[in-house]
């Protein structure tokens, strides 16, 4: 079966072959598996997502045990947790066996810590061993991402009995990294490396120690995901090996698994910049008290740092009071503050995630943005001093507060304001991430709401300074 | 040589060898080559990026080409130019005729046209016809990121025999994509695909043909990045193939452009996410003026909107000055809304760029946010509640004005506004993207400081009209 596209998707709609299959299913249920043969087993997963809960068990029976454990790898992870109630552990235990090691290890470190140690009891004792080593391992880090069907060889080997070796391993088992071959010594220790490319263009008769790259990148199993991303990322690496303190290979973390390591990376990062703890899950799949605890959180802490706007405004009662129209640019004064800083974060927060500004950097990164900051600020003071003119002269407001300021100081007032709150935006926003990281935090903490919080404060202040200073003498 | 590692860096510093890389260069230039022969051209990168400027070129000439040509793909784009213009035409173009057909088109890409065109004359016919090609395709397009060299095979020919061509392959070429081989028929239209291990696992006598998987995902040279990078991360692909209208195989783009496709798409999202237009250069690199240009426009749009609240706050200029103790939590209130709705839109435009969310989602994202804006805005009414109380209670301020109000009274209003507000904040933050979308903009543009704009100004009047409600008769 070919699913078909539709316009608006990128991807072919597997979903509309819901109806054909269920049918197949009821008639004729063996010949399930020889017409979805050709599909790849993620079209497959979206037409058991997009089937009647019930008959999701009988779909994926119907498929091989390898091929069925394929499907599960690709499905989401709410429909194979209820999936999986409905197995006897036996069953499980099957379907599971079948799948690379580390992603049983993920479909384990999923359910409940009982019914996973149920289905770990009926797997295969070599597997078992090998999945309980696995979980182990933070599902973030190296060693919770890594697999450990990869191919190594003595590094003594010859070239030809390791083609052979590789072939056989082809055909008898589904390695999973198998386009990178290490070479080790005779206790495991990791010496070399070459791709497949290099094995199958090496001479004959040579030994692999000949070949091989004896500069090898590694990373240790607690190192965390995003230093094997950027391990692969700078190399060209398609797969990252894992090495404990001796050397010993432990397994390799393929680059798909990079590629949903950057993905979720970049996913928590985003949201955090947004102002609230990471999801964790899909924000479709999470439920709505978990979404809310990681909202409420920063959101009750954000408020409360406000509050001492609240106090600055307090504080500046009697100007307030005396000098009613400056009210009316408090919000606008407020916000360029925030808004450059948000600029500034997202900058800094993404250019210390790529690597391309390290912690030894600030120094060059705050002689960037303070003129930035006077820049953008005198952009924004010209628009508010055009502003204020225009208004006056058409007539549109009194900005002279019935004649007791010139409007030239009053628009000289905001400008200079925006001037010092667009820089110290800028300086805070982008000072933030360094600090937050110096002090052990993760630089991505530094949210554009946080950020805003603090040049809000700093703002009021910073205006109501420029008030005194401009207008004593007439309004205050 | 090995790179040294120190404490702080994730990598090899590289750059600490370029003393002893000096001084090689000085006494024995020829042997350069073979003491760096073991490293990787990433690291070799790093030591020509870390060394003066004018040994760069001595550096780069005391390696064997093909081997310069591969520490040139990594080094960065600035060093690279400079490195270029010291070079005539024709030492240029030996340079680049080694690198790969995309890497060697991006390089093209970077240079001034008349400068482009003078190497491309001197790069031999084929090479140059192939590179051609290339350039016509926007950068950031499949047709841009793919590769030509790639393996593809008739699928009449036998098993034994594409084994044999890969192998011949393997020696004199550098292909890139290697590890996936594509069938097709006479004409060279895609018919099939396999993976080098299901090549290599095929039994001997096989022909292609009953090897290969006809269901193949391909992409057009014209989509964009965004759509390669999803297929090639949904269907775990080492390699996704460009095919024209008459699915003739064009190219391929390999993981490697993938996962720069996936950063480069993120840090576009992240910084207008932040509000500001995507910078396309790293941002240490990028020029002064030219970062500038890309902060002022969004920073003075916001602003310009942001003088909607000036507008507002004048409209209820009377309200204002009779009830002056409104004004002290005009920043909270406001800052709440935008928070809320700074979450959301990070949520779902993240959500909206993995593809967990689509454009016929709208309604299932607003009924989840109209609840959680609720939820939210109650948890911070509360807080504030308990604020006001608190700081009448110790007499830190007198919220009833001179006994003109109850502190009740002004607390609900309060609070009611916050829960008003941060549902509005929350639905808006959420919906914006899709109104983006819809209207064939980019979601990403819905930046946390937009949607704060946005929320601000219907966040005072949320608030003003909450008053006037509960305050009517007392305060106003």
């Amino acid at each position: 079966m070919t699913p078909p596209h539709r316009e608006d998707t990128e991807r072919p709609v597997a979903a509309l072959l819901v109806p054909d299959i269920l049918t197949l299913l009821d008639e004729s249920p063996e010949s399930v598996a020889l017409d979805t043969a050709e599909m790849h087993p993620a079209d497959l997963a979206d037409v058991a997502e997009a089937m009647p809960e019930d008959r999701l068990l009988d779909f994926l029976l119907a498929l091989p045990t390898a091929r069925a454990a394929d499907v599960l790898e690709y499905l989401d992870e709410e429909r194979r947790t209820e999936l999986f109630e409905g197995l006897t552990a036996r069953q499980a235990a099957a379907l599971v066996s079948q799948m690379q090691p580390d992603d049983r290890a993920d479909v384990l470190e999923e359910m409940e810590d009982e019914r996973a140690e149920e289905i770990l009891a009926e797997i295969p004792a070599e597997a078992r061993a090998e999945t309980e080593a696995l979980l182990q391992y933070e599902p973030d880090s190296a060693g919770g991402r890594m697999t450990t069907e990869f191919v190594s060889a003595p590094e003594t080997m010859t070239v030809e009995e390791a083609l052979r070796g590789v072939r056989t391993m082809a055909r008898s088992e589904r390695r999973e990294a198998f386009y990178t071959v290490y070479t080790t010594d005779v206790s495991g220790r990791l010496l070399g490396v070459m791709s497949l490319r290099e094995l199958l263009a090496a001479p004959e008769g040579g030994r692999l120690a000949d070949i091989a790259w004896t500069e090898v990148q590694t990373v240790s199993p607690h190192d965390s995901q995003e230093s094997v991303a950027r391990i692969a990322t700078d190399y060209d690496l398609v797969a990252v090996p894992v090495v404990d303190e001796d050397r010993r290979l432990l397994g390799v973390v393929t680059v798909d698994d990079v590629i949903d390591a950057i993905q979720e990376e970049q996913t928590e990062d985003v949201q955090k910049l947004g102002g609230m703890e990471a999801l964790d899950e899909p924000y479709m799949q999470i439920s709505f008290l978990h979404m809310l605890r990681k909202r409420a959180g920063w959101l009750s802490i954000l408020m409360v740092s406000e509050m001492f706007t609240t106090s600055v405004l307090q504080h500046y009662d009697v100007e307030l009071r005396r000098a009613a129209v400056l009210i009316l640019f408090v919000p606008l004064v407020m916000s360029s503050g925030g808004n450059s800083g948000s600029q500034s974060t997202s900058l800094i927060t993404r250019a210390m995630a790529l690597g391309e500004v390290t912690l030894r950097d600030w120094w060059r990164v705050a002689i960037r943005e303070l003129p930035s900051g006077i820049a953008l600020g005198t952009i924004l003071g010209v628009i508010a001093i055009v502003r204020i003119f225009l208004w006056q002269q058409l007539a549109l407001y009194d900005y002279t507060d019935n004649g007791r300021v010139t409007v030239i100081r009053f628009a000289l007032t905001v400008a200079f304001a925006l001037v010092g709150i667009v820089t110290f935006g800028s300086l805070t926003g982008s000072m933030l991430p360094f600090l937050l990281k110096r002090l052990g935090f993760d630089p991505a903490s530094a949210s554009a709401p946080l950020v805003a919080t603090l040049v809000d404060m700093t703002g009021l202040a910073i205006y109501f300074t420029t008030a005194l200073l401009f207008l004593r003498g007439t309004l205050l």
